[in-house]
């Protein structure tokens, strides 16, 4: 890393000018799927999100922890199983994942966010009505979908100049928690706050036509060339709801969606305030 | 249970009218200990609480959860190790601490206040830099003491109608976390609150002269007279945090302090609304 | 009067909650008959006033004050004409009913109410153009019928958190004062404040369907009942204004509309907030 | 009167300028004695009330009316006793007093100004506890003082661009009202409001140095001028609650106090607007 | 100038009541025509914004400077090109009409008002995006026309209580300036605020229907009388771009147009707050 | 200029994070020294203005325009005359100072910032009393000083995140205009505003200890050391008035003053978001 000029340094600050004009005052919803950046990368996306806070804005994080859910649950003797890649919910699982989501992974990024400035306050989705559960399917358990939001308490928090980071759990009108899918929760939240823009920060470098091949990275995508791309089999399991989550996202009015690579240091700034972003940028 | 008279009702009703007006607006900070009280008492504690908001008190929950700590612990194959009533915390065990406080307790205590109605936030010290703390005692671990309080998100939470449930977990400038005691927190967010009342919800009936014999209950103490039987070791080890609360926040101008057998059914209720209130009463 | 024990005490409390919140923040409207109610009900009254306003119900008091009125007409050597239960009202009568309605009735209810909390205000339909009155008929002289309502001093001193206290002289366009049927007022105010309840509280149980027979009292009516019953004769004719309130009330959107027996000590905090109420209740 | 130039039209309005931009956001209490102006002077009077609001001027008016109260005692057969000045009141008294008061005088005034703009609100001192009052003298009975001031319902009405117009009857802790002295409340009045004048109309041209000689009508007092002439007896016993009224709230702070007479039109405008004032001005 | 009975200076006051509460918190745009008024008339005229300011109204000033740009560009030496009415304005020009405009005339206007009270501040069309303009005609240079008003800057001064006076010189999304007609301006500012009068002060009486008859002066003109008077050619030259701006205002709900005399010392009060005004009035 | 690295261009963001987040909400005070940058260095200079205003600093932005009074001046056939630096103002050159400052070099400027975001304002000291004026010396003629600053006006356009442009005309309390030094005038904005930062951008790298001599430039001077150099007569004249202008702002608590090369592209952007800043730093 060699020493910049002051007029690259000035140049990359003045292109930022009009993204970060553009930017201003709108909501972001973030998905970070943080399990493979490591220590390190979670403060590098820490540090971004309170530089998008600080000029203006309004960041919310949602996150899951699938990988550290299981984790705990071996170290328990439990046996993790998936079907179809949903987890098998019973009570105990919903304690523990209950647990290692809010009381862990969530944690972590608050506190992470937190050393650089007071702004992050953890949420579930149990916390003032913000996520009305219901059950995804009989046979899974405590496998949840979202019935209804109420963002009220994250407007609230957005308007005191806080950042939301939402765990994705979610309570019924009896009390019943359930473990919900992360990537459709980010998409739903973007929805209700009116996002302008929905970030999955996930550990590939976008979406490719063919999964495979690294050379068949998608700098842009329409909505329908991405539905395409599903309806061809072309777009992994993994990638699955995530892909979904931008479609749904931008038929209800977000204005784009992304997929970028969260190994990149910075992405997040990357993407927002250079001209050529980075990943996948989907519009409607 | 038999039926009450139109008379007997309207008596009850009228009755509580000053004592609902001299709290209206105010902040009553409670400090739940809630592993004794069951799933029952869970629910009525979580009623009275609504009840309080509903009339205009502005009620704080602050919360521990030492057994249910030590029982995750055991489950993990980790032996539990306490000097003086103080856990020794390693790394691991502030991960368990801080997965059941705020992924557990937290979230029970919230569920079943939004049962009711949705204004519970659950928060720990980590959020919106609510306690920074730094640790008690090096030999200790991460056993951490309030340092600072920032309870600007409270006043916020509060200010919009919502109930803050507080699990008393803090973080230092670096974002290292760390457990602190409940009962000594509840008496710092009493105090930084300026709240009017400061009550204990425990196991006992109150505070006695004499430990063991039940008939020796104080319904009511001055400050000078609670050091007293601390300074004459009448009050019994697991009693001496809430009694050293009671004293520091009357002393910092909270107007009293309470410690109430939570096991009787709406005990706060009766505390608050009644001319003749339970348990032990401190006044400065 | 037995003493109750903790249970009941915090039964009633706790079923008193979701009343309490159901209210909050809403108009009641309550039409005070008080002439038959005597100084100690006045108390109690009052006393209930403040406590509906203390826990965030926003009460409006309208009253009216014939036997007084007559009574000071007979001390100055006036023989009361009443036509069909309306009183031929000349220059001097009007006068009279204003003393007595404005400098009378209303102080003693201002006064009993300030005894508690200083939060009554006295008004009469003439302040700030809240009532514009017109002849209800030419042959009564100075009787009049609402012309139009302006309500916002009601709104300011309500947000203000007071209590108005209404009489019910009305003026118009060019400063002419006239004497309005408070049953009749009252409704019309319920109205344009969306009341959420409106109350009159007099000297019968409630309405009955045979006017004679106390066992025919009727505990809850619909409009479409009620109108059968007046449309039937069977309501006598000192509660057809009152039952021409209700029903107006609930045609325009009113929820519920009562009369109950005042003599009760505490009625309004017994139809409020327990669960059977007391007297009539109407609904649409 | 003849027609006006466009200059000398112009040049009135003109000048009014530095006087409505001094006063304008000012409290400006305004003691009526309108016994001796008739029907026409009190309209005049309200119209230019009015027009004090419209300019941004906030007035205050206070009224007594103890002619009428003597007139309504006589017809109800009781003879009204007067000892130095004051009306020794009994309980009936007081209560044809308030009546008086508060259900005629004060109604006439509401009425007469709300003609011109539905913004005047009548009061007593009974209202939201504006003025508690205590006993003057044990052997007057119901013949009060100002014991404290809670103008925050002023205020409030002020704030909403209401007029407030206050009949003199106040009330102490147990509810029992009592009349005090119009001109000794207007003083009070203005005082606690912070006025910037406080004006008496009444019905002499100002005040003299020798009582009964018109030529020696003061246009000009310094407190201490005013004074002299008290104590040298040459204020006529009417008009000394009013010098005092001057003196007191002078020495509280209020710029300037004003005796002018009420039966010249508009002597409000032409005192406050015009560059010579009328009547007798005080200042400290 | 004799002296005025105080009958006669309380009439007319009295009389400007109804008046000043008609256009209190309204918004009076006033198209200034100085040039033929001198230093004593722009005096005047300052006072009479500042008096309608003081008593609520909220003034606007537009204002233009022909014979003064022509005088400076006289003496450098450039001569003035006017084709049917409008210069011909190339980039010096444009220069020289600034400056004179925005670095003089404005000055002058802003300055002789905040002598009375420093409430005026001084604005072009370029000022926080205030008038958006085109070129009217590629022959005439920089000779602009309204493209689109945003009018929020002089709506927060206007909240503000302060006075915007306008120098009319827009300028394009490129940032390249014109110079405006200030009669047109003055009628877009209008309508775009909503304003209750547009107001021309010129140096004629008003609008005659034979131009050089003066006995021909119209009092008051329908908007198709005035499209009449245009249509026959009976509105002069100078006339025409003020009588289209009457229209054009009325047409888009203002609710009266003037053309005044500005000669005639306060001729803004007389016609604003007497029941006869002066000049000419067009109405809708 | 080459292409950078991701790596670069997100290093140059996340660096200028701490800065931003430092200078937040905080008003910075440029004084714009423009007539040697040329067209482009202004359009770059309005866009760093921009800038800072996007991410939530406050500029406030003070000229002068000496260069251009004289050239018209001269154009006008009058032989400008300076004395020790101060031009001699008689009325006819205040008249051109006051075209030229006010009616081209600050609307010039307004225009270039509007290009980018509509929120430029351009003041001069005349605008709603902002900076009352007396003479400097009766031999200058109208050249003032600053008496007294009431900068309300500015506070009230930064709340509405506009940017205030201030030409320093100034004007005594009988509206005599003045004119008054600009590097004056920012150290006074600077210190009524409470700002942070005083900015001089000027033609040379910053204040050196040799005037000739370009190695000697100071990076960072504290007050006493500049004063020295002041004293040790090693500032040149052109430079004493800005050095005496930190000088004097330092003093009055604004935290840093800054003389930078105005040449160099976004000499903001770098001086405020970059760690080593760039021209000469004076701290208390």
């Amino acid at each position: 890393m060699e020493v910049l000029t002051p007029e690259d340094t000035a140049r990359v600050l003045a292109e930022a000018l009009p993204y970060i004009h553009r930017f201003r005052g709108k909501v972001v919803v973030v998905k970070y799927g943080g399990h493979s950046m490591g220590k390190e990368g979670q403060n590098d996306f820490a540090a971004d999100v309170v530089l998008l806070r600080t000029v203006g804005i309004l960041p919310v994080v949602v996150h899951g922890g699938g990988p550290q859910i299981s984790e705990l649950m071996e170290r328990l003797g439990k046996v993790p199983e998936l079907r179809d890649g949903l987890r098998v919910t019973d009570a105990e699982t919903l304690d523990i994942a209950r647990m290692v989501l809010v009381g862990k992974v969530n944690r972590d990024l608050v506190g992470a966010i937190n050393v650089h400035a007071p702004w992050a306050v953890g949420l579930s989705g149990e916390d003032a009505g913000l996520i009305t559960a219901e059950a995804a399917d009989p046979d899974l358990g405590f496998v949840g979908k979202v019935g209804a939001m109420n963002v009220s308490i994250l407007e609230r928090l957005l308007a005191e100049e806080l950042v939301p980071v939402i765990a994705t759990i979610g309570s019924d009108a009896a009390g019943q928690a359930y473990n919900i899918n992360a990537d459709t929760v980010a998409a739903a939240v973007a929805v209700a706050l009116g996002a302008v823009k929905l970030v999955y920060l996930t550990d590939v470098e976008g979406i490719r036509s063919v999964p495979d091949d690294e050379s068949t990275l998608q700098r842009t995508l329409s909505s329908s060339e991405l539905q395409e791309l599903i309806d061809g089999g072309a777009v992994g399991t993994g990638m699955i709801p995530k892909a979904s989550g931008c479609l749904s996202a931008l038929a209800a009015g977000v204005a784009q969606a992304h997929v970028l690579d969260g190994r990149l240091p910075h992405a997040l700034l990357l993407e927002l305030f250079t001209p050529d972003g980075i990943g996948t940028m989907v519009t409607p």
